[in-house]
């Protein structure tokens, strides 16, 4: 059999590159032809994960060929896939999204949880087939969680989610606290970025009720150092906006020391978007107050807005 | 919160009311308000399983309302689901098909394995958390199993399937080759049985690349029994395909004592089902040899050719 391909979703963040290197090495240890890959380079946030515990990134591939076998991390749906995906034979799926855009022709390991991150499931995955957590391997897990809780402090982190981070951050023999500011420092970083590579970063693209939307996110320490650069920020997102045909870009930039966003929101449906928060645009922008996971809080509400 | 509702797919088998039955006594072990439902009769078969057990049939209900939180086990797909399914709270996911159709806005617990039944997995499920499976229950998850996997002769069964049954069996009390051949051949009469019946008894519909396709099923230890009755069957298919807009009917009658089965292929794309199998249809008949089950051997293959 072909080698099994093991990657996250596209504009890879550190859960979907930590869960791939830890499920590859889980599958190895058992005996089979896996490798973790990517749908793109790491951020600066996993990279400085992966110099952390002495780990390289994965190799970046742009697709996958017709019958290739795939191991799918951290997602599920098609457009936020490799091209190509519809071709291929998905084996198995290890995710903590909601489920959509997703389909098989025969029956698949398909695992999703209500939980903050899927390095925590891959925990328990670990636990249950008593394979052994190395301390990179912990370093890993441990990163993914610290990331999409945003040190536990986003809404979508789950009791599960903080006790796997405890037991973890022992076995990498780390201090959570001040590895974890330091990682998510190191990811916030916007000034040395381009408004293109800033929107890039962390975009994911939703099918809902036949529109077409883009939602971004990052994550910043002054979110000011973003928003003062709104003319380039507009002007890019229009070209987006119309090169991708989209309904609406909606580009969340989200504060990690106060847990608010402000959100820029374009596009033919930009008020529906707004809507969907009981806001008004006031130049493009509302203020999210105590919103930072686009999983929990902005994706919800937005779909609900759209099913109407 | 409300009850939560937990059912199997529309026309329900032995696994959908099984495996309801049985997730509803672990969910309600655990203190939680869950009530299994079922969305149509019990069939021959299951109400055998139910009696030799000492059970009821759970409650028919024709749909579900807005919000309503549900647990859909054997099945993901929204046409094979409740009416209204849109539109309520899809709480957890426990099967053994394929994803498709099957779309949610909030993260959910899905767990799915290739696995011949899902009351192997509710098996599993017991294990893992630890829940006491009493004799009644034991009858339950085993009955599913031989059902799925008629008494283990279909390729679907999988060695995880068979070793989950022969310890259910010994719970149970039960002679495990005496008890399914009995079950088996209570859901194999056909003959008191109107062809309308008869193809409505295990149907399920497929939408596959814009086309609507019924494939039905049925076991009999004599297909004869069945195919004789061709006049009636073409016209009563006839008509179910004008009604309900189908490009094909494919109905499978399975021998379960030679594990070989006759096809009746009807409607516009009748050819294109039967060049999946790399057969001509006869008198819009053809013999599969060997195949008995949907799953594995003919959804497949008719997936695949209708994306061609």
């Amino acid at each position: 059999m072909d080698k099994i391909l093991i990657f996250g979703h596209r504009n890879p963040d550190s859960d979907s590159i930590c869960s791939s290197i830890v499920y590859n090495n889980l599958k190895r240890a058992q005996g089979m032809d896996t490798e973790a890959v990517a749908l793109g380079e790491v951020n600066d946030e996993t990279r400085y994960a992966l110099n952390y515990f002495g780990l390289d990134a994965p190799r970046v591939i742009d697709g996958v060929k017709e019958g290739q076998p795939v191991i799918l991390v951290d997602h599920n749906e098609r457009q936020q896939s490799a091209p190509g995906i519809e071709k291929a034979k998905i084996k198995e799926v290890i995710d903590h999204h909601k489920v959509a855009n997703f389909e098989t022709s025969s029956p698949l390991y398909f695992r999703a949880e209500p939980l903050g991150c899927t390095s925590t499931i891959m925990k328990k995955i670990y636990d249950e087939q008593e394979v052994d957590i190395n301390k990179k391997m912990a370093g890993m897990m441990l990163s993914a969680i610290i990331s999409d809780s945003l040190l536990f402090k986003s809404p979508t982190c789950t009791l599960q989610d903080k006790l796997a981070a405890e037991e973890l951050a022992a076995i990498a023999g780390v201090n959570l606290e001040e590895y974890g500011i330091a990682m998510l420092k190191a990811g916030a970083n916007t000034k040395d970025k381009s408004i293109k590579e800033l929107i890039g970063l962390d975009a994911k693209e939703f099918d809902i009720n036949n529109k077409k939307l883009v939602i971004a996110q990052i994550n910043t320490v002054d979110t000011k150092e973003v928003t003062e650069r709104v003319e380039e920020l507009e002007k890019t997102i229009s070209t987006d906006i119309k090169e991708r045909n989209l309904d609406a870009f909606v580009f969340v930039i989200t504060n990690i020391l106060t847990s608010n966003s402000e959100v820029l929101v374009m596009g033919e449906d930009k008020d529906k978007v707004a809507k969907a928060f009981s806001k008004t645009l006031i130049n493009n922008f509302m203020t999210l107050e105590g919103v930072v996971s686009r999983k929990k809080q902005i994706v919800p509400p937005i779909t609900e807005e759209f099913n109407k």
